[in-house]
């Protein structure tokens, strides 16, 4: 019988799709986005002079839950430490922790960002169906374009390199490009299209420069949008296929294919 | 007699593709704009000062104006409340109750937005046949890429929570990250590559975390344009492929096309 | 012997695939940008006050040159008033006309923008085949898309005009905001992701709608990049589809086509 | 005996794909990377001052190994004359030559960017198989969309010079709009949505053209991601359709087909 109450917390816990299930994730949910909000609030220093009593105290209980909950699902695991060794098994931790830490060491300020990765624990959110298959896509999108899109980061930095160099030479201390560091972090602002305006070129040389390093910038937008929509519509078409091979069970044979690429028996005629 | 009266004005106003009707809304709109325009004008100060009587006269009878037609469309409705309940319908009240309650309450400064909101009457411009296809295409583009959208948009959340609140240890209250909300303000405004430059980091840590955001901002610029692109492809696609050849049910058929591509039959003639 | 003549120069002027025409066409590109350049070195107040007297002389020189050749193009035309006419044709005398104003009134200082618009000059260089293809393929893409974007525009413009009334409200004059038109100006820098800086919310709720407006702007920008993309697509793979009908020289065959699809006669096999 | 070591060496210098030659490449990106650290480290004021001795020292070293690097190098070569013109060998040739004209002449402080190309050779990587198939296909995609991209940059030059030279005389020297060049400096700075802010329309006028700028920059970035969008399909495309079947000539197969999906006949094994 125990048992049985244990495969029941199971399904409870770490399933999304039974009425309980989902309902176990939505009240997660909630909690999760209340911690980061007082996380949020505790940061904002007239709230904390006003408030900091009462924020300590829900946050208290908030890590109290979520403490039950981890504890909860180490138990119901089958194998509880490859949950524990998991992505969301150590996010899991890492939003109890801090708490824990805090109460030993005082001035903990610093596990601030600790306790905001709770926040990667909305992603538990793609376990519901619709969502998986979404991020899926994308992520097999993003991974396909790996490689193209490493040359373009590699090709970027070197280009803001040595454009910040330059701009180093001409513009100079005297006009905020203090040093290479300095100039490639401007080189960046600029070509990113981000602009904040706090080191500006200040020559008629530099602001010629600074010119190109924009329509360069503007203009090679364009190759990771290029390649990531690319890849996107090839996932999306392949998703969109679902036929299978009655011989060999093979997937992703074209619109048009009339034999099984794999093994080369016949496809049934294309239902769409 | 009354009765075909009301069925003609109902044409007159509901309908856009009779002369009249569409006469009756060119009018409305170039009414609209001019009412938008007065908000506005009123809102510069040095205007107000000068022409501040003649912009409220003017007000004033553009509002009669509205309340003319809004009365007249509930008349020739045959399910007025129906009407009076619809999208338009409420945007229509919208756009004449805040001259009405400022008749009674004072102060009714705040009621301008309520006033703009008359702007989305404009979009009765849709009914033109032209732009009615064009306005779904783009809105079922949209619908289409809405999960994928939203995967996006709470990854995107996450990040820039989890990039502001490092910011906020790492630049501090000195240096304008004075909070939690404060520094995710500015990651968004980094990320989203607008830039004001109104908080900027100051530490060299702090420009290479940026220069990390602004890369990734970049970069992932890239995700919602493949997403869309591939959903207006697809809309655009189906939209011409309605087509089917009577003698081979071939598909895909220009629009300009007389005889089928694949057998050599005449089309039936085009319906668009 | 004289009309022979005046062939030659025509093919010279407005040919630009014979040797001597492509010459002349180089030429007048060089003209036209050493005349925008002295424009331009004009604006310079330090360069001005050096080289005023040299740079008015070589602008009465190119001034000559263009003058010249405008006089040229009507003689050599074979219908000169609708040369005239013609949108090259204004340019071209557009872009004397400014000097010899100058000369009799004083102060013309206003006409720099029209001999500016001499650069619209080098838009001649599309008669050279290449680029003629390529920029026709660019305008047929935008002009495809021209009902799309006008939509797409209609909705930003509402959307900056809702956006900036609430910011006037939000933030109001204290701020920066000092009325709807300027507001609307500071959406349209934000959702534009120019960012300027010179206005940026100051309260928390400002920043709240700000970040709104910021990531739509980032996300919407997939829109118009969709269309125009979808269409480029459309456009060049129809530019690549040299099929014609032997039967009645239709153009623009699908790739599996088998049948004209303007006449129904059979088509050739597919080369490609 | 010579002519075989001198061959083993030609291998493990100039080629990536044996064990030893990859080897070779790791250590000489990772000199590269330490080298251009070290550039940017001396820029640094603090710490220039503190270890600028230490710093030089390194420096000689690394010059060392990359001039015996450059010596080995030629000596293998079969045509030494041919690789030291190649674009990597004047590269090579670029990163050890600073140095030495430093020894010689004073104040080569401005020799600094020719240390810093030596993040060209960072692209020696591209010999590793995996990037090579990757960052041909960009430069081929890039290459194709050139004549597009190159009206596209006539089109938008035209346009910064035009809307700058209007700025010019709407805003005027007290705005900061001091020459034409100035004013197109700004006006790249808005149509490439950067916006840093130093130099922002005052009046309202020059609002109202700056927000048609920003609109049109928004607007028309959608035609380089267009046209580049569209080659990087029609490249991947074509790299993906080299298999041809043999029996039935139809192509288009995927990578992982073993059988033609028209008529089931046995592929030949993938070469790539």
């Amino acid at each position: 019988m125990m048992h049985k109450f244990k495969e029941k917390l199971f399904i409870i816990i770490f399933e999304a799709n039974t009425p309980a299930g989902k309902a176990f994730d939505v009240c997660l949910l909630i909690f999760i986005f209340l911690s980061i909000i007082l996380v949020m609030l505790e940061s904002v220093q007239s709230i904390r002079v006003l408030y900091g009593e009462q924020i300590r105290f829900l946050e208290t209980i908030i890590t109290g839950i979520f403490s039950l909950e981890y504890a909860l699902r180490v138990y119901v695991s089958h194998r509880p430490f490859r949950y524990m060794r998991s992505f969301f098994g150590l996010v899991d931790l890492l939003s109890i922790l801090p708490f824990y830490i805090g109460l030993f060491f005082m001035g903990s300020h610093n596990l601030i960002v600790i306790r905001v990765l709770r926040l990667l624990r909305i992603f538990r959110i793609f376990k519901f169906t619709r969502y998986t298959r979404e991020s899926n896509h994308l992520l097999q999108a993003l991974l396909n374009s790996r490689a193209k899109l490493t040359v373009f980061v590699m090709a970027v930095s070197t280009l803001v390199t040595i454009f910040g160099s330059l701009m180093y030479l001409i513009e100079g201390d005297e006009n905020g490009f203090t040093s290479i560091p300095q100039s490639i972090y401007w080189a960046i602002v600029t070509l990113t299209t981000v602009g904040y305006g706090d080191i500006a070129p200040q020559t008629n040389f530099g602001r010629f420069i600074s010119s190109l390093v924009m329509i360069v910038g503007y203009a090679i937008i364009a190759i990771p949008t290029g390649i990531v929509g690319y890849e996107i519509t090839q996932v999306s078409k392949n998703a969109m296929n679902t036929r299978v091979c009655p011989n060999c069970m093979a997937e992703g044979h074209d619109f048009n294919a009339n034999f099984c690429k794999a093994c080369g028996a016949k496809l049934p005629a294309n239902q769409l």
